[in-house]
């Protein structure tokens, strides 16, 4: 079995942990290893003492990407969910991991700051929070991911059919039995993956 | 195929990075994943920043902790190469870490300032370079290390023969075909094995 990373990134509440949480039982169904590098778990157990500068976060981001890589790199799936807000670094890690697949998971600010379960970003519109990605820190979506959910307009199922379905196509996992794409939604993974030189 | 942590515990200069090289192979000629965690590779992928206060050198190795239990509990076998001084960070990565082997590198303070390589004993001892462990910093033996070997008075082949053996013997590795231990090394093998409730 090949190891990959599948490396989300995407702002604060666009849906990247809860993503990873819901495709682990689908990989492992598979008998796939999987291993989730949150962002938070990370923080606490790679990177305390870090702050949100963009040095810091840099080092965040690449202490995640050395860990997957070494997962991967084994046969493992290692799913990241950290924000990675700059392109350079996600670039980076990708020219040196075995098998880097970027998923981003778009969603407006509008609809994030209307969701907005923890008050993060009225804290962060009010100025009580600094630093935060995409109100007063920058945020560079990726220009080439092999995968983009927009979890404002799909629904969590259609996300995650998406993303399998972009695994199998590009053989890293092995077809599964319950397939649930629409054909719309296969011509739009079909073309995306074959701009990228996969198919 | 199950995964371990072969943590390498030791004095500066006293073989924990010679051993992992030379295993290395051994294994992967057994169709086993390794990856190996040494101390400089960690320092500068997941630590840099951090000193070698007590405070510092623990983060550093909780953090190969977790990293190697990562590998471990995916089937990977992961061989760790940092003095880690401290016997409680070692029992706390031990108890929360899925096969746990731990290896004692000993030599005396002796042979290590006779051997001296980088001549770091004799800045440690000169008082040029500060918190140098078994000089100016403490070390910990384990008490109950699963292998020990005497890098002072084994050669390279001997020691790596007890560990190779003793992987087998506790059922992580599978049995070879170049079967080197004496039936002196091997009693002393099995009786430590035994005492710590593995055989």
């Amino acid at each position: 079995m090949k190891g990959f990373t599948l490396w989300f990134t995407g702002l604060s509440g666009s849906g990247k942990s809860t993503l990873t949480q819901a495709i682990e039982p689908l990989l492992l169904e598979r008998k796939i290893n999987v291993e989730i590098l949150d962002g938070d778990v990370v923080r606490t157990n790679l990177s305390k003492g870090l702050g949100f500068s963009k040095e810091d976060r840099d080092i965040n981001v690449r202490r995640i990407g050395f860990v997957a890589n070494m997962l991967s790199r084994n046969g493992v799936v290692a799913m990241t969910a950290a924000i990675s807000p700059y392109k350079a670094v996600r670039d980076e890690i990708r020219a040196h991991t075995e098998n880097f697949v970027e998923v981003y998971t778009e969603c407006s600010i509008e609809e994030l700051t209307r969701r907005d379960p923890k008050g993060l970003y009225k804290k962060a519109l009010s100025g009580e929070i600094a630093n935060f990605t995409g109100i007063s820190d920058p945020y560079e979506a990726p220009e080439n991911a092999e995968i983009v959910v927009n979890t404002e307009h799909e629904t969590l199922e259609e996300s995650l059919d998406k993303i399998m379905r972009s695994l199998e196509l590009m053989g890293l996992i092995p077809a599964g039995e319950d397939q649930h794409t629409s054909p719309e939604e296969e011509v739009v993974i079909r073309d995306r993956l074959q701009a990228l030189g996969y198919l």
